[in-house]
C-alpha cells in the first residue's frame, strides 16, 4: 500500500486545515501526480447523496405569483403577511426524512433581506413580526428537528440581493458617500449575522452563500474568515477564494457523464464574476468537471421539486400540478447521484407552514422507490486494484449495476470496463470513465454469475468501495 | 358686540373644521377685513407658552460626537448601542413639570432611521433591540407620563432623512426602478408609521414632522389624510399644504418683536422647497409673520437646552458646560414667549436614560425665575375696546407690563401705547405693535398707581385678555 494509513489521516486532515490549506491531496508515489481528496465534510457530504433546500422567503406569503426580477428590486409590502398558523417544522423534517434525505437545508434569507432567525444584527428579521410574539426563530426549530430526526443541517444564506435594504447583485444602490457608508453598513450587517448563524446554532454541514459571497476585495462582507473561524469543519459554498462543492451548471437535478468530482480551480465565481472558462458552453466546465483539476469540488444537481413545467423554488398558490412526477424524479436520481454529484431538491412549505400534502406524498414516493431499487442488491464486493470481481451466488439476471470509489482515496479510475461472465466468456457490458462517491449504470439485462470491474485508466491504485449488482424492475 | 357669542364658537370650529376649513376667521361688521382666529388646538399650544422637545436618537448611544451631515448618510453601526439601564421616563416628565414647561413634544424618529415605538410598520424599532426584550415602547411611556405630570403630549416624526433605509432629503437614493420601488415601500411604511402613531397611543396635542413631510405630490407617504383622519383636532407641523404653527426663522429660541401671529400662506415648506418669499433675509417673514396674513400660525422659537458655545440637541458626552446660562433663558423666554412665540427647549436624556442633573438643575432654576417674576402681578385687568386702564390701589413703582389679548377672537391690536399716570398726567412709557398671546414689555421704572392700554390701531375691537404690571428685581 503506498497510501497513508487510514488511522493517520485525521491528524493529516488537521494539520492541513491549521495550515490553510483545502487543497489536500495525496501523492501517488508511482506517477507522483496529486490525487486530490475531500474533507471529511466533503466526504459527509457526498455521501449524504440526497439533500433537500428548504426554501421559503416573505413573498410566499404574499399571495402574488413570484417573478424573481421584479421581486428583487420591490420590498416585500407587508413583513406580518408572515403568519404560519400551522407552523409545525416537525412535520417539514419528518417528511423529508421518511424521503431518505440524508442533509437538509434552509433559506434563512433569500432575496427580500428578511432573515428567518433571532438576529440582533438586522431587524429584518423574526423579531419584527407579530408572529410567536416575535420570538420565533426558525432556523433554530429547523436545526433542532433536524437533530431529531438524524438529518444533515445546513443553512443557505442569501445576502447578494436585499430588497428591503436596496441591495443588487451584492451593491447597496446608489454610487454617493452616503451608498458607500451604507455599504459598509450593509457588509458588517452581515459579517454579524452570518457570525450569528455561526455560533448561536451549533454545527452546519454545509453553508451556502447564495450565488457566492463577494469578498472584501469586491467590496463586500469577509464571511470566509467567519466561516473559517467558526465552521471549520463544514462545506464553503462559496466565493472567489473558495468552494468546496460547485454548481452543476443546470437548475434541472442532473449533471452529464461524466461529472468528475475534480475541479481545476479552487472557485467557481458567479455571474460576472465567473471565470470565462466557467461560463463558456452553458457552464460545461461545471458539468463535466475535470479529472485533472487539482481541486476536490464535487458537483450538486439543484432543481426545484415544483419544477415540471414551471420552475418554482418558493411555494406559491394552486402550483402542486407541476410537482415533477415520480418517473422524472427518478431519472434525476440516476443522472445526479448515480453521476457523482448530490441531488438537491428544492421543496418549499406552504404559507400555513406545512410542508404540503402533494409534496410530501412525491416525495415519500421517491424515497420509496429509490429503496425498493438499491436497498437490496443482488450481491456485492469492494476490493483494491484494477480488476475487482464480484461471484454470484448462483447466475442471475442483472440489470443495474452500481460502482462506487473510496473517495476518501480520492477519484482515482480514468476508464474502466465492467464485464459479464456470459456463457464461460467475460463479455464487456459497459464502458465508463469517471466513478466517484457513486455511478449506476443500467446495462442491457444479461444472466450471469460473475461480474468484474476492470480499470483500464487510473491516477494510483483504483480504492473500490463497491460493485453492486441488481435486478430492478423499473415498471413496478 | 359684532362678534359671534362665545358659546357656539365650539360649534362654529367644528362645523368650520368638518367642512376642511382650516382658515378660520371672524368677520370684522365694521370694515369687513377677515381675522384668522386659533382652532381650539392652536389656542391651546399658545397659552401653554413652554415646550420642550425632548430629542433622542440611537446616535445619542454610540460615544461619538454627532455630526448631522455625516450622520445623515451614516447608519448607525450597532442599533443595540441603544440600552438606557437607568431608564426612567418619569424622571424626565417630571423635570419638564418642576420647571414649567406645558407642553412635551418626543423625538420618535429623528434622522438615523430608528423609531422609539413598539412597530408592525419598521423594523428598525423598538421591537430590534435587546433592551426590554424587544418590548419596550419609548412613545407609550412618553405620553403615560405626560398625563400623569399633565402635561400636553406631542410628537415629532423624522420621515425626511433615514440613514438606515437610505433616505436622503425624503429621497431613496438612486434613480432607477428599484429606487422608485423602494420609495414607494417607504412611503407606504411612513404611513403606516404616522398611523400606528395616531392611533395607539391617543390624542397628540401637536404633531410635528420634521422638515415637513413631502406630500404624494412630491412623490411622498400621504400623512396630512391621516393625521385629519386620526387626530383633526391636533396641530398639524408641517407640509406644503398646511402648517398650523410656523418656524419662527432660529434656533435661537427668540424671534424678533413684532412677531405676528398671522401669515400670508398656508404653509411655510421647508429647504428647497420653502418660498422663496420665506426663505428671504434669512426667513425675516417666519421670524416676524405679517399682521394682514389670511392664517393663523404663530412662530415658535426652538433652541437647544445645551446651545451657548454649541447647539447640541442630541446628548454628547462631556458637553454640560454648555449648557444656556439662567439669564440666557430668562432672555429668550422674553423674546419668544414675550414675544407671542411659543418657546421649545430642546432636551435629551442621557445614555443611561435620564435628564440629566446638570440639566434638570438649570431647567429647575429657569421655571423658579419665571415663576417668581410673573405669577405675581402687582394688579391685573381685562377688557374690551380701544383703552383698557388698569388702577392700582397704590402708586407702586413698577418696571414690567404683560399684555395679551384674547387670541380666541384673532389678534386684533396693530398699533397701541402703554400710558402711567405721573404726577396726574398720563404719560406713555411704551409705543407697541403686536401683542397677541402675549407681549412681555420691560419699561424704565416708574411709580404710577394708573396705567392703560390705549389701542391706536386694530382690526375690530381689542380683546385684552390681560394687562398686568409687575415690579421685578432682575437681578435677585
Amino acid at each position: 500500500m503506498p497510501f497513508i494509513p487510514l488511522f493517520i489521516k485525521p491528524m493529516i486532515h488537521r494539520v492541513l486545515l491549521s495550515l490553510g490549506l483545502f487543497l489536500c491531496i495525496y501523492m501517488n508515489t508511482a506517477a507522483q501526480q496529486p490525487i486530490p481528496i475531500p474533507t471529511p465534510a466533503q466526504l459527509q457530504w457526498q455521501q449524504a447523496e440526497l439533500a433537500a433546500l428548504v426554501c421559503w422567503d416573505l413573498h410566499v406569503f404574499d399571495g402574488e405569483f413570484y417573478v424573481q426580477p421584479k421581486a428583487r428590486i420591490t420590498p416585500v409590502e407587508d413583513y406580518n403577511a408572515f403568519n404560519p398558523e400551522k407552523y409545525d417544522m416537525d412535520q417539514w423534517i419528518r417528511s423529508l426524512k421518511d424521503a431518505g434525505f440524508k442533509i437538509a437545508i434552509f433559506t434563512v434569507s433569500h432575496e427580500t433581506g428578511f432573515f428567518f432567525h433571532q438576529s440582533n444584527a438586522t431587524p429584518y428579521s423574526m423579531k419584527a413580526v407579530k408572529w410567536q410574539d416575535g420570538q420565533g426563530d426558525i432556523l433554530r426549530d429547523f436545526k433542532v428537528a433536524c437533530e431529531k430526526y438524524d438529518i444533515l443541517p445546513a443553512v443557505y444564506i442569501g445576502t447578494r440581493w436585499n430588497a428591503f435594504y436596496g441591495v443588487y447583485d451584492f451593491k447597496v444602490q446608489g454610487d454617493n458617500e452616503f451608498a458607500r457608508n451604507r455599504q459598509q453598513h450593509y457588509n458588517q450587517m452581515i459579517e454579524e449575522i452570518v457570525e450569528e448563524i455561526f455560533t448561536n446554532y451549533g454545527d452546519w454541514a454545509m453553508v451556502w452563500f447564495d450565488g457566492g459571497a463577494h469578498g472584501p476585495e469586491q467590496g463586500g462582507p469577509d464571511v470566509l474568515s467567519i466561516f473559517e473561524q467558526h465552521q471549520p469543519n463544514s462545506i464553503f459554498y462559496h466565493n472567489l477564494q473558495r468552494a468546496d462543492i460547485r454548481w452543476g451548471g443546470s437548475e434541472t437535478g442532473t449533471v452529464p457523464y461524466p461529472s468528475w468530482g475534480t475541479f481545476p480551480y479552487p472557485a467557481i465565481g458567479a455571474g460576472e464574476s465567473a471565470r470565462k472558462e466557467i461560463g463558456a458552453n452553458n457552464f460545461q466546465l461545471l458539468k463535466t468537471g475535470d479529472p485533472n483539476g487539482a481541486y476536490y469540488m464535487p458537483a450538486m444537481s439543484d432543481a426545484p421539486l415544483r419544477g415540471s413545467g414551471g420552475h418554482d423554488w418558493f411555494w406559491e398558490p394552486n402550483r402542486a400540478h407541476i410537482i415533477y412526477p415520480l418517473e422524472n424524479l427518478v431519472d434525476m436520481y440516476y443522472q445526479s447521484v448515480g453521476h457523482n454529484s448530490t441531488l438537491i431538491l428544492g421543496v418549499t412549505p406552504n404559507p400555513d407552514g406545512l410542508m404540503p400534502d402533494p409534496d410530501v406524498k412525491r416525495l415519500k414516493e421517491f424515497g420509496d422507490e429509490i429503496n425498493r431499487r438499491f436497498s437490496n442488491p443482488l450481491a456485492r464486493i469492494s476490493g483494491t486494484g484494477n480488476t475487482v470481481s464480484l461471484v454470484l451466488d448462483s447466475a442471475q439476471r442483472i440489470d443495474q449495476i452500481v460502482l462506487q470509489e473510496d473517495i476518501a482515496y480520492g477519484e482515482r479510475v480514468r476508464e474502466f470496463i465492467l464485464e459479464a461472465e456470459i456463457d464461460g466468456k467475460w463479455t464487456v457490458v459497459y464502458t465508463g470513465s469517471s466513478i466517484g462517491h457513486k455511478h449506476i449504470v443500467k446495462i442491457d439485462p444479461v444472466r450471469t454469475g460473475k461480474i468484474r470491474f476492470v480499470s483500464q485508466s487510473s491516477i494510483g491504485e483504483p480504492q473500490l468501495k463497491a460493485l453492486s449488482v441488481y435486478k430492478i424492475d423499473p415498471l413496478r
